[in-house]
């Protein structure tokens, strides 16, 4: 028998009690151990639960509990998660948590104080919700340079921008159906904005490439000016646009990362990823390009993650090693705009003729695109390759149109 | 310094050598472990290659070593693949495979006696070349009651398919090019005759549902019957012909498997597996449904996932437990026609509207397709959900129609 308790009993919490209980014969079969849940930490009360007795307001009396091996954190925040963590992990507990703003900000210290304690800190439910991913991650690096992970990481704006695709719903209208069904919360910012997408691609560059990528250092984008016209030029070329979590190794062993929404071709597997899923592109130097696809979020995917990191937990109540990174030095991460890519550009102007020479005399292989029903002023194209400071550059010093909107083109 | 040994220096095997050289720096400072090839089994001679002192045809030097802990089997074929591994293992080394068949033929027994030498038996190669799926599925198990999985198991199959399906190209003339490319062998029976997809069918089936089902027990059909009229039909129906390798657990824990090509819906994910890619499939309870996704083949995908577990043996030198089956009790796998299932059909019929006419009397709810530039004299349809049996022996009762083809539909 071994005890544990869960921080927490919103959405993943509650879930993880839930699958526990729904498969413990499964679970208990498998692997060989009875875990029972003997605290759940909530300000709330839940009189009518069938294991109410086991609530506690006091966080004390966990992190006190020598009988407590592993704590489930599915507070959210930082604060207290952070706090909390902190201390189960220094009273030798290891923590299993689905807190990706704790693991994205905190991430490197948390993974240096559970080692120095010999106990494990685990997050596969931070990313991808069930889908297992980081672990495939670490099997990948056994024997593999990963140079590149690109993601649909965010289930939310996913739901978005397909309903603008499929449907031709405005992006309004979108973020209104996903409020009502669910996938968006009240206030949708951090998915919209892009911050929930940037502190996975945090989580995933860091685990990638040993250094810890932190939210401040990524530059973030979120899908929140993509217009229907931005998807009719889109799909006249092919393409789908996605909110896309990018995290490359350059030369030298500079790290770039970035969160952006970008054409990407119909041709690639990442354009079929619609509605709430979620997918992860491994590329490595032996393996090639691996995808990693499912319910990117979800109550029992995510909280069947954290079991999963539980039973791990419980399975080896010392420390593994196989999840680490640590802080980089100085200008480790790369300046974005020094990245090589192609450029989306939607534009105004007075005389489409004049602004179409201008566009092939700055850019030299510039693809202008079209429209059916295309407003008489409006012009797009896509940009040839090269750093986005230059494409940026020359973009402003364009005099025959007035620039809307800039995305980013996967290659 | 961890000593290592290679049996068999073929594409794979070569591969592996490849990969421990050319990825020793991040190997070695990523896992802490120096690991060096000490032999390579081959009768060939390959005097030219820089580690051409390492090569030995005796196997009695390799087994007798004491320095050499892990043994990478590379052979392929049952012997003596077979007695080889058995004898290393008794011998208290630990073995990495790529060799599905010994997997799928004597899994069950290798992994007891492992287990009683206390060693590790590993095959992730074995299944989906370098994509992480063995591992994953453990993870996904750990928390989850997996009760199917649904994969896209042969790359040479889905390459001769996808030129069909995009390129109208013949089943003859796609399988010469995949000759061509390198993609299928001189004898390509093991592959289109569905045998490859079969042997990986099983090892899924037995690590996900913990009893080994063998290569006899489950029902296989290749691709040799599918003409570009069926193509064509599937296309009219919104769907393409994929080779399916499929397990599922039934009610009362008996296991369905089988193999066989199938229209499959575009709506599916797994309809836009195309080319050699490789895709499974798996279904829990808890976490929906997950896709991994990548090259099932070749060289160094393939070695990288026998080096990953080159690493995970050399980390772990005595048994861990993750990777576990046993020999089913009598009876449980289930008759493949007792299976609910649609069918696709296409028959030859002298009278088209009777035959019709007969197709809707026997089966509600069958749908008739049709095609541009249909033959006057044929005719295909799907049929409604029954047993594979039912349905058959229905259709034999058909008399105003010659039946041509049977298709499974994948629901």
């Amino acid at each position: 028998m071994v005890y544990i308790a869960v921080m927490g009993h919103g959405v993943v919490g509650s879930g993880v009690v839930e699958v526990l209980q729904q498969n413990h014969a499964g679970i208990t079969s498998r692997s060989k151990e009875d875990i029972r849940v003997k605290y759940i930490l909530d300000l709330r009360e839940f009189p009518d639960l069938p294991y109410a007795d086991r609530f506690t307001k006091d966080f004390e009396v966990i992190v006190g509990d020598p009988e407590v091996k592993v704590v489930v954190e599915t507070m959210g925040g930082l604060h207290p998660a952070y706090e909390y963590v902190k201390r189960c992990l220094r009273a030798g507990k290891s923590v299993a948590t689905s807190n990706k703003e704790l693991v994205a900000c905190k991430g490197a210290e948390l993974l240096r104080i559970a080692r120095d304690n010999n106990v494990n800190f685990l997050f596969e439910a931070s990313v991808g919700g069930g889908i297992p991913i980081l672990r495939p991650i670490s099997q990948c690096l056994a024997a593999n340079d990963i140079f590149e992970i690109v993601g649909i990481l965010n289930g939310t704006t996913n739901f978005i921008l397909t309903k603008m695709i499929r449907e031709q719903m405005s992006f309004a209208d979108a973020l209104t159906l996903a409020q009502e069904l669910g996938y968006a919360e009240r206030d949708p910012s951090a998915d919209i904005e892009g911050q929930d997408a940037c502190r996975k691609i945090c989580i995933l560059a860091s685990l990638a490439f040993g250094k810890h990528v932190y939210p401040e250092q990524v530059g973030t984008d979120g899908i929140t000016k993509i217009t229907l016209t931005d998807v009719e030029y889109a799909g006249s070329d092919n393409c789908v646009i996605k909110l896309i979590g990018r995290a490359k190794i350059l030369d030298g062993g500079h790290i770039f990362s970035a969160v952006y929404p970008a054409l990407v071709s119909r041709e690639s597997q990442l354009s079929s990823v619609d509605d709430v899923f979620n997918a992860v592109m491994v590329r490595g130097n032996a393996i090639g390009d691996v995808i990693f696809y499912g319910r990117g979020a979800g109550k029992l995917p995510t909280a069947s993650a954290v079991v999963a990191d539980v039973i791990d937990c419980v399975k080896h109540l010392s420390a593994r090693k196989y999840l680490f990174w640590e802080d980089g030095k100085e200008g480790y991460v790369s300046d974005p705009l020094e990245d090589n890519t192609r450029l989306y550009v939607r534009a105004k102007t007075e005389d489409k003729t004049a602004a179409a020479e201008e566009i092939r005399r700055t850019f030299e292989d510039a693809r202008i695109l079209s429209r059916p029903c295309e407003d008489r002023q409006e012009l797009a194209f896509i940009t040839p390759m090269s750093t986005e400071r230059t494409l940026r550059r020359e973009l402003a010093a364009l005099t025959s149109l007035r620039v809307e909107s800039i995305l980013h083109v996967l290659d």
